[in-house]
């Protein structure tokens, strides 16, 4: 058991989200001024707490423990996307900041050793997760020669702010034991059945599938009913009879969207002759997206059979995988938010991505959630109640207390 | 009995459709040099018929009888669309001169008048039906200021031509007794059954009715699905009702197009917050038109209240009205068509408009179809038989003759 300081808390999140604060929300890509200047400010945050602290060559920053022994790293990102809100990412760095504090002042608890850390670019300005990509070694060519929106090239961002021969941050296997990381829920699953926290058991995979129908232009006129090979009446009825299969395949954390549908050539007198579909589903199971990527082919092929319409589709066969978290880490999360919001948490699986998506290949992995207010996230309106933000950094605290008390020394 | 000259007819039709050849299509857009040079063509032609004939203040091919008395009008359009077939137009305005010719030069019709004409833009390259409606007294200051994809007004499109000051040809209700126009079918159907002879009835009405469909735009991965607003689900769902009750209040003669749906915003990862389906549809009575918009508004009202999305009819209210043909010309078409194609012609009506939409205020009106190859037009690969060719003008100069028989002297 630690204490969190829940005052000095909301006041350094208070304080990061006053750089690129806009409206109520925060606009700080990564790279950007104000993003270089709050992991500054973190870092002479992580300073004062007792932290080894420095911006490192990728433009992470970084509280090394002055600790010996098994090490975990706690914390998230601190860029933001375009119009970003508040506490995405920001909560994170700020817990792991207050945890590796808490516990140093702690005189029960000043012999852990907890790495707090600030991720760059999770957020895809450039690449995406470049932050723990460098920190896991695993950051690639392709991701130095990505561009932002104005042009520029990672590589380029990262020369712009001298930070190429700075310090390296990397991951040491005789030192690092896991990494956990708090984050907003983003969506409404916890407020909706009123829980508090979210033992986050894995990051769902997605799939993105394309379908094509290829019927015949015409006449929108002269054109019989029953001659007609519309691509847009096949595409509505394609996307009906899938919605019937997916449920009857789906559980309780699957989702599947049809964010776009096109017809060809899109005129109110002209038949489509061509239409084209756009479908995403995510699942914490590999093989439920398999099972539904294998319905979609099965039913192209039999309305194809059907006719007139030609259906095919064009599969993102391996998709986005499912990211598994720690076994032990969950539970570790689970035990503590027992103890703080009895009875008033879940296990769950998260829906958007997070850099334990590139991380848990590396190094065990654990999150929990906290609820967002009307499940609204990567929006100015983004916000979480104190008392749950609050709440979370205890939870966290008392989940890295356990996870390091029973690590192996 | 009148005889035409298949042969002359046929050459007269390729003659015209080297003006502007392209192809196996024609390019002859109205006003453009190849359509006033197939004009000044077509005058001579008439004049060696022995009709008074002159291009007119609005660019009409006109070839006035020399004959007194009730008089027929005959003839079609010779613009085309941008990239046009050979026969859309032209097949009507040389079937016009040729009955003309031909009535002239047999002895016993010799004292029967038809006027031949060859409207200009009918196909909407600056206005619709600018010929007929100059013809009927109907053309408007806002036809006038209309303009085709290069920018060019109507009013200047005519003074580069120099037709301004040309001699009207108008409507004269003491002569002129009915219009009659052939015209490829542009259509499968006759070809479908083998039929030779449309005996045209009507021209479709059309309603046209976009429908917005309000959802929630939402994070595609965090948002349950049962906490979904998804537009554009609410779109396919709305398809796919709607198609159900359309057919059930629809006849044999009822077409219905989605020629467009847009999601918004658009994207994979993404739930649609709004989105927006055009229908279209066309019959021959106004009532059923009116029936199929209410049960669009009823499924809008419907859903609505059912929830989650919010849908909303933005109606045509007006649209184009159903275009009825004259009972008598009708039956004088159907009565040659059943002496020169016996039990292999019908009733049916256009899906197609024409300037009888326009002259039909004015003037009883009758059309007659010939079959279309595999149904198609707009097109470069637009084809009749020439067997069908031939057998229609003669079908059309027997109806001529029986309507001028039985016309009040």
């Amino acid at each position: 058991m630690v204490n969190i300081d829940g005052t000095r808390l909301l006041a350094d999140l208070h304080e990061l989200r006053s750089y690129g604060a806009s409206g109520g929300g925060v606009v700080r890509p990564s790279y950007s001024e104000q993003d270089m200047a709050a992991r500054a400010w973190l870092t002479s945050r992580m300073a004062e707490a007792g932290l080894d602290s420095f911006v490192d060559d990728v433009g992470n920053a970084v509280g090394v423990s002055p600790n010996t022994g098994p090490t975990l790293l706690v914390g998230s990102h601190s860029d933001t996307q375009p119009t970003g809100g508040w506490l995405d990412g920001a909560l994170g760095v700020i817990y792991g900041l207050e945890v590796a504090r808490a516990l140093l002042e702690d005189q029960h608890t000043r012999h852990l050793s907890v790495d707090a850390v600030a991720w760059i670019d999770e957020e895809s300005t450039y690449a995406s997760c470049v932050g723990s990509k460098q920190f896991c070694g695993v950051l690639e060519a392709r991701d130095l020669a990505s561009r932002n929106r104005a042009g520029e090239q990672l590589a380029d961002a990262i020369a712009r702010n001298d930070l190429g021969f700075n310090r390296p941050y990397k991951l040491d296997s005789s030192r690092h034991v896991g990494y956990l990381e708090a984050h907003i829920e983003q969506g409404p699953r916890l407020e909706e059945v009123g829980y508090l926290i979210g033992a986050v058991t894995s990051i769902v995979g997605i799939r993105a599938v394309k379908v094509t129908f290829s019927g015949q232009q015409n006449h929108a006129g002269t054109t019989p009913m029953h001659l007609r090979a519309d691509a847009g009446v096949a595409l509505f009825d394609y996307a009906a009879r899938l919605r019937e299969r997916f449920s009857a395949v789906a559980t309780g954390s699957t989702v599947w969207t049809f964010g776009n549908a096109v017809l060809e050539p899109g005129a109110e007198s002209i038949v489509p002759g061509q239409a084209h579909l756009t479908a995403q589903f995510r699942d914490p199971d590999d093989e439920l997206l398999t099972a539904m990527q294998n319905e979609m082919e099965a039913l192209a092929r039999e309305m194809s059979a059907e006719g007139p319409v030609g259906v095919s589709v064009i599969a993102d066969r391996d998709g986005i995988k499912p990211t598994m978290m720690s076994p032990a880490l969950i539970d570790h999360v689970a035990q503590a938010a027992e103890l703080h919001a009895p009875g008033k948490w879940m296990q769950m699986p998260s829906a958007a991505g997070h850099d334990p998506m590139v991380i848990s290949h590396h190094l065990p992995c654990g999150m929990l959630f906290i609820p967002s207010i009307n499940g609204i996230s990567h929006d100015f309106s983004e916000d979480s109640l104190e008392d749950d933000i609050i709440r979370g950094c205890q939870v966290l605290a008392d989940a890295v207390v356990a996870a390091l008390g029973s690590a192996p020394g």
